[in-house]
């Protein structure tokens, strides 16, 4: 069990109700009316537990696992052993966060603190969290359900749906999100883009008069920085995912479910399709247009546009095969001089 | 205009007097007394509006815009359409900040919060603006002017000059700023170095005793990190731009107007002259010494000290032609291997 | 001498005292009655100054020192001028550490402050200090000698020991620390790891039911950002030093000692023995067993698990002999096509 230090657990549940919930097909044989109390990892989980199995390198593990039940794909159910209740998921790993949610559901209590600074003007919703120490400036309208931790701070004019949560000492400004945003802690939205003319006497500042719009169902990591638009407005669409510590810049278009990890930067005015893909400590240079569904590898450098479903890696970055050849390449020329020095 | 959520525009002004303040010189038979309400892009500006034009791209959207006047270049003056009064700039990008500067001015208001914890020997000049929960330690001493934004950070003995901004969770220490200083949403200025000595029994920290020196008119990113001297100073020159998430280390010193796009670190000890620019995501190696006007490419990786104006990439980083070459030779021989293997 | 706005100086000590203290060997003829005021480096240092010197660089100014005393190692003892004390060490750099926290003790002072925001529910040892705007939620145990900044945030359930520092704007959730844990200003510890499951239609929320577990005298740095185990947890081992703007990503253990650079990144579930050094913006792929004593130079991307010592640079990461073999190959072929095109 998570630690309860940290986590309030619910439940039990019947299989068929989670079965249901997290849209699983219940193996044969099964009985519905088992209670499960708990989501546990194929090697921690006992009797009474839910577990999930759908990558190779938990199949070692899953023979020998305790569990009362597995979340599994068709392909994978094979190897979970006798005795143990497979629920088959077209998504096992969807339906192992479905389960997760249903033990640990996310739960906004609290209410408002009186130890928080809201202007009088603020508008919140049914049901908000404002937690001690958080600021939230003039005319800001929050949706219902909403939790502002401590130490955040929302400035003036801010609007943000429902069942948004901003973490403790991030901020927010100049920013309209819809439904179900996390801004995760120590994140910064909103602020001034990089917007200056340098001259030979030094820096003019160039006002940045645009905001940053967030869709539906957004996370945004710890410490990651989006910029607000210089006059148009930086735009990150539904679904998308950034990790920690990621740069936006002023002006980047997002679209849907696109996935940054960790440390991954995009310089100003670039667009992204839907469904494009980061790795860790990937660059994206300015006023680029990346397809739908491009895949960046880990620090990789993007300089030119890409069509949809491009598969690229390396600084600057080239086409992942190509990138493997090359290195196969260098590999080589390194060896031959190895064996040349040997011989002189 | 700019969203007025978030925006407060002033105005409107005579063309005279834009140009005037702008540094532009209005185009023949153009009627000094028109009255311009506002700043607006090329394809987004109507009747009223003044608009700017000194790049390639908009060269198109250019010839259609519905706006009244526009910035621009002697070079790019020509394509400005005709019933748009031309304001001649030296420096257009310059004249446009300038402009949207006078439209949009940057106002403190709102006086000393009372929620905010300003310790008692702080000493804070005239016309300050410090929002709730803001924290000023011990002896602070801050210019005229300053805004010290919600739940921003300011630490015993701190001396900022005027018209300085801290962003609301920044946390500023160990620090002497002069005029014209703003500290971004999240950026930390001043706390230790990474300075111990890792022996075998584990690392003895060793107390970092310097400052961080900012000069005038110096602009530092959002969840950047300036860390204070390990003895002598960390020292940031008049006018530099420092985009979000840089890392600054222990004893750095940059002269006037350098540029660091996101996610740039420097490490310890390192010298740059002046109107450095770093791309993004560039490393320098501690201990260099970075010539005036050097510029190293995004995703770079210094390892050597350079001479005034070199213009260097990769990592390590090489001239760019060098680097150039480089590539089309590794892509030639990609490129043969898949001809061999083809042929095989 | 440091500034006395930010540092306080203790003192004066016996050259004898220091020597003790100092794990110092006292050269021969020398005073053990000498009274020391102050540390600082070798070309800063005046009559009553202690000083160090044991690397190349500072044995020009070494020579015109006015230094009274000064820590170094037997072989750098000969270039000390006549005159200035010699105290002998095996590690100079661990002994003006320790001579260093001498006269520059960190003290904590200020108790608790009436405007911090701790819930009733948290159990603070003797002698911790708590400034204003810092959060502590409920059932928060807290060691002895805390010093918990201005604006920092501690949330729900989390247990620090002794002499544990959380910097101004820092947030720690999720999170079990042993003692001598400082987590720097901007620093952010505990919150979700990127789980989720894309899916065609979106993204499903995986709960992260994990900790962060952190042993004794470890630094993380500022901005930094380490997430907690989606079902285990994420490790940081005893005497681990963290730099900024790093991210440690859910499950990724850390053994003893390990060193991370500025803005270096270690991907999901990756573990690393002890003593690991990270040079600034490396990156460490996910699930990677990684050898105690590797290192890994600047920019480095590593793919692949390391052996016990080994030493990579380079994106992938290859070994440090190579590498530079490597660049002198492309350096050549580059040479050779500009000479190609000379003779064209």
């Amino acid at each position: 069990m998570a630690d309860t230090r940290f986590f309030k657990k619910v439940g039990p549940f019947k299989l068929s109700e989670i079965a249901a919930k997290c849209e699983c097909k219940l193996g044969e044989g099964a009985n519905p009316d088992l209670l499960i109390q708990d989501v546990r990892s194929v090697d921690a989980a006992g009797e009474g537990d839910l577990t999930w199995a759908f990558i190779a390198s938990v199949r070692d593990a899953l023979k020998n696992t305790k569990a009362s039940a597995c979340i599994t794909s068709e392909k994978f159910a094979s190897f979970v052993p006798e005795g143990v209740v497979v629920l088959l998921s077209n998504d096992p790993h969807r339906s192992y966060g479905l389960a997760a949610q249903m033990f640990y559901p996310t739960v906004q209590t609290g209410g408002i603190s009186d130890k928080a600074n809201i202007d009088p003007t603020a508008q919140l919703g049914e049901g908000c969290r404002v937690d001690a120490g958080a600021f939230i400036g003039a005319n800001v309208k929050l949706g219902r359900g909403c939790w502002i931790q401590a130490n955040a701070t929302i400035h003036e004019g801010v609007e943000m749906g429902d069942a948004c949560i901003v973490g403790s000492n991030a901020c927010v400004s100049h920013c309209i999100a819809q439904n179900k945003v996390y801004i995760y802690p120590g994140c910064m939205v909103g602020q001034d883009g990089f917007g200056f003319a340098m001259g030979i006497l030094g820096p003019t500042k160039v006002p940045q008069l645009g905001r940053v719009l967030i869709g539906n169902d957004v996370e945004i990591g710890s410490n990651t920085t989006v910029d607000r638009g210089a006059m148009g407005d930086t735009v990150i669409g539904d679904g998308c995912r950034i990790d920690n510590l990621c740069q936006i810049a002023h002006n980047v278009k997002m679209g849907s479910c696109c996935i940054l990890a960790a440390q991954a930067g995009i310089a100003g005015s670039t667009e992204l399709g839907d469904f494009v893909v980061l790795g860790g400590q990937v660059g994206l240079a300015g006023h680029l247009k990346v397809g739908s569904a491009t895949q960046i590898a880990a620090q990789g450098g993007l300089m030119r546009n890409t069509e949809m479903g491009e598969v690229l890696i390396g600084s600057p970055a080239i086409p992942h095969m190509d990138f493997m050849r090359q290195n196969v390449i260098l590999k080589r020329m390194v060896k031959e001089t190895k064996k040349g020095n040997k011989n002189e």
